[in-house]
């Protein structure tokens, strides 16, 4: 008999090339499995909410495994997080149900992207925030947002539409833009988002904020379903996979 | 003519032998000489207001340094950060008095020093915060800090009380213990400081904070003015030194 195990994690994203396992690269799945194997014994698969791409980060990802032999958890998460580098985290860890799935159980999911608008960098967010130095206008930021949210279909803001396998149509329930001193973060939350969606959205906030492109014009993008340079992909290093939904 | 120039930085010093220039090392001093002599064409040397160990961080940091051909402020300083890592950072450069000096000029300085108390290091915090685990007990932290605020001998919280060649008498202005969710900080001011002083405060606070140590032990350590084991040196990741003061 098999246990299915679920674990949240944190990680900064800096030193890998996303998710998902790829030869000669270290990737947090590739990671995961490595001291899963170590302390198990045998291989074990990892299967995540969703994947994340190079240099993006997790506030908290949520993924689950299936162990031969059953596992006490204190141990488990100890020992994953020692064997682990610093840069991830097993914030959790539990046994659950096997008919749970961290990607298709999931019902829900948030991101936030953080802009850092002073004139100087701060060493230590260097690596955590996109710099943008300079006065954004949150107003025109948050009026753009108010079109973007609710059922649309997002063609124009998927990296990559025509691979989209479930179609462009979602729901986004969220999209704040919040500003507090130098910093200005934009908050998504959804059941689902398209491929470099939440990029897509902090670009074009972005273009928006620095009054490149009217708020209004986000309505016409939307119309468009047409994937343009109007709508650039903001950097991984401001992304943070920050909460995923469960019921 | 050469013109006294100042400047505020700021700098992780995870990846340097701290401040000072050390042959065949990476040092804070050794980057901004070379920076700035890539700028001017000459060799520079740069003061600072005191200098911080290995591994010891800035929030604000104060350096100056004489140039022999007058500066356009704006261009030193976006070139300094042109040329240096991310890890170092020049908040704000000025022309200065000739009498200005960053170490005899000051008037005081504060330091903060940053303990994660929370099971689990989140990953953006970990070269920044030093890891302890579990409850603290801040009013014990707070009563012992109570005793070495004023006017003390410090040689038992000095790590080299021998070679401080003025004395082991310092005014410790402020001494404080702030406690919010899984951060807990020890804040730092007075005119000046002992080697490693600060470090050995926040270890024996840390010690009083864990239950092992009494409050009231300070006096008796103060009073021994011995350094013994019952004061340890926290490490130096979560020091930060946090501002300069001067007239």
């Amino acid at each position: 008999m098999t246990g299915r195990y679920r674990i949240s994690l944190a990680y900064d994203g800096t030193a890998y090339a996303g998710w998902q396992v790829q030869p000669g690269q270290a990737t947090i799945q590739g990671e995961l499995e490595r001291v899963l194997e170590q302390l198990v014994g045998q291989p074990v698969r990892v299967h995540c909410s969703g994947r994340t791409d190079a240099g993006v980060h997790a506030h908290e990802q949520v993924a689950h495994f299936d162990l031969a032999e059953p596992a006490d958890i204190r141990r488990l998460q100890h020992g994953m997080n020692a064997l682990l580098e610093a840069d991830i985290r097993i914030l959790r860890a539990a046994r659950c149900s096997p008919e749970f799935h961290a990607r298709f159980s999931a019902v829900g999911k948030e991101y936030r992207y953080h802009f850092w608008t002073g004139a100087v960098m701060p060493p230590p967010l260097r690596l955590y925030r996109t710099h943008e130095p300079g006065r954004l206008d949150i107003a025109a930021m948050r009026e753009a947002a108010s079109y973007l949210v609710g059922h649309h279909d997002f063609a124009a803001f998927s990296a990559n539409p025509n691979r989209e396998v479930d179609g462009t149509v979602r729901r986004l329930e969220t999209l704040d833009v919040r500003s507090r001193g130098s910093e200005v973060t934009v908050i998504a939350a959804g059941e689902g988002f398209l491929y470099k969606m939440v990029r897509s959205l902090a670009g074009f906030l972005l273009r928006v904020g620095r009054g490149e492109v009217a708020p209004e014009h986000a309505r016409e993008i939307l119309a468009s379903k047409v994937r343009t340079a109007r709508v650039p992909t903001a950097p991984p290093q401001g992304l943070f996979l920050w909460k995923v939904f469960y019921k």
